[in-house]
């Protein structure tokens, strides 16, 4: 530790004379104002995957910090609900918010290229779009527009394509389907005649039992467990191609980035990767024992048929084309996702997915 | 920013006056002392990826801890070779490495277990296990052994399996085959009547071009395309079964460690975060674009026989027996990454593997 008083008399003293040697290396060690700000969430308290990405990037942030960045986390409700985070840190009613970009594609559909898109990347994908490839860039082109800096905090890598009261056997079987369904996912599936719904996790599971909805989306085993899900669909399908991976972001207004110091935002931007990986890892560590303990209970896993892959492939691919014609922002999104992806899978199915085939045969025989 | 003669003043005063509220507050605000240490690699510079996951850590590292623990790096030969970065920190000739820990098996087994095991995990899978799954500590009781502290500073994802100058069509053809491997799988290989070796990057060129060797593996497009395997090896195999995942990692003596304070412990925690997603980001982003670019210039792609890779497998879990009937450790450490492994997939195969396996053949198809 460095000796307090020399540092206190040494610093005041170089102040008091002047002294530029002393002065300058007084700057470097000034660690600048305290904030003291307010976090609201989109999600509950409860679901310590998704909120724990919010909570952890807040703890590092204290200890890098030094305390000198305070940030207190709010869950959805406290302050505003779940899918009003986003205009609360617009607005500066608080500093920031953690949540998911794509629960704002009312305000404009290139939010959902924060989150997840259909058929769009994976968690290693996006990372590298978003921190190599000019992908979170891009992205501020348009939080700026909503006067909000976007930071990625975490990911709940691929998710399952959700809970149904019925099983989908073709894609007939969509015609009139009410679901709650996250992102553009909903414009595909509206094509194919389903009827969907944005609905925040605490009211998906009324709805759901009371068959308001048919079916219903929200992330993975551990969530959807917590949920509680399983007790009123039988049939729980996967792959939830909306959602390859799915980033939860840290959104901060765009005045109180702006009156930090280069050091608050590398403290921030640290934090926020290190929230990320352990965000990550978490889902990566407690989704295996939530399936085992979901099929055990009963749960009955179903991929989608092979036509429905492709007639929803179809569909989505349609919806680009549209949105694209008429927003600018969102075809540079699309075409720029859409050309590194289309590269990443040249790539990966070389190597990694050539390794992962056989470790997974590997494991059915072991 | 805090002004800087309130805070002084401020600061002097309480602790003059001894007042409890203030003196804390100036406790908190202490930056600690300052550190110039000295990082050696077991890289070259010229291989900007990988070494380049020890000066992304360095540079984050410098920017938050506001220039007060600033390190330099030096890559391998500069102060020791490549392959005795661990002995140098481990008596203090330098505070700190970047290094693959395989590299130190000649030691101990274990190490493996810190960068890749033939037919281990995949990058996710690795930092699930290192930061969620108490992989990291059970690897750091291995590495306090070596007076060392060990944190992940980078991966180079699922690497290929290298250059041959003759095609593998069968077992057989391994039978003399003089091959420059990484970590355990040269003990895999031997067994199969392979000659394993242990060549630093920059002097694998050399090797296999006078036919000292006959095939090598470093890591993967990006890389390999830099030390100019191309020229003078035509088969490019895949995949690397013994580097699914491939970890950097940061050694730091553990004297200078547990010299630091609990801040610096964070700060050099929440940079090595910022270092490995942002290598494992950089890989994925350079890797498409370099296969794209070797075979355009004539490498051609070969996966191995299935025959090889089941053959590879059994000699891999005959290994593993070995060593663990006489290393109580390394049977820990096989164990505990085998459970995690097996769960992974179990679960990965599910959502994450289905959505892959379409989005490859939907990319084949546009």
């Amino acid at each position: 530790m460095m000796k307090r008083r020399d540092m206190m008399t040494g610093g005041l003293a170089a102040v008091m004379a002047g002294s530029p040697v002393l002065a300058q290396s007084q700057i470097a060690q000034s660690p600048g104002a305290e904030h003291r700000w307010r976090m609201t969430s989109s999600y509950p308290a409860s679901l310590d995957a998704v909120y724990g990405a919010g909570n952890t990037f807040i703890k590092v942030l204290g200890e890098i910090s030094q305390g000198r960045i305070q940030i207190q986390h709010f869950a959805a409700g406290e302050i505003v609900g779940g899918f009003q985070a986003l205009d609360a840190v617009q607005n500066g009613t608080v500093e920031c918010c953690d949540t998911a970009p794509f629960y704002y594609i009312g305000k404009d559909p290139s939010f959902a290229f924060g989150a997840s898109v259909p058929f769009g990347l994976s968690t290693r994908q996006q990372n590298s779009w978003f921190f190599q490839a000019g992908g979170l860039e891009l992205l501020n082109e348009l939080f700026s527009q909503y006067n909000v800096v976007g930071i990625p905090i975490g990911n709940t890598n691929a998710q399952m394509a959700g809970w149904f009261r019925k099983e989908i056997k073709s894609v007939a079987d969509l015609q009139g389907l009410k679901m709650r369904i996250g992102g553009l996912a909903g414009q595909v599936i509206a094509k194919l005649g389903a009827v969907p719904q944005q609905i925040p996790a605490g009211d998906i599971y009324p709805a759901l039992e009371r068959g308001t909805i048919d079916a219903a989306e929200w992330v993975g085993p551990y969530d959807d467990e917590r949920l509680g899900f399983s007790k009123v669909a039988p049939y729980y399908y996967y792959p939830g191609w909306w959602e390859g991976a799915s980033a939860i972001f840290l959104f901060i207004n765009k005045q109180k980035w702006d009156e930090l110091t280069p050091l608050d935002h590398a403290l921030i931007t640290a934090a926020a990767h290190q929230a990320n990986t352990m965000t990550i890892a978490k889902y990566d560590q407690v989704n295996p024992a939530a399936i085992r303990r979901l099929v055990a209970a009963g749960t009955q896993l179903r991929a989608f048929p092979p036509d429905v892959m492709e007639a929803c492939y179809k569909a989505a691919n349609e919806m680009y084309a549209e949105i694209s014609s008429q927003n600018p922002l969102f075809k540079r999104l699309h075409e720029h996702m859409s050309a590194f992806r289309n590269d990443q899978y040249l790539w990966q199915q070389i190597a990694e997915y050539s390794y992962e085939t056989f470790m997974i045969r590997a494991r059915g025989r072991s």
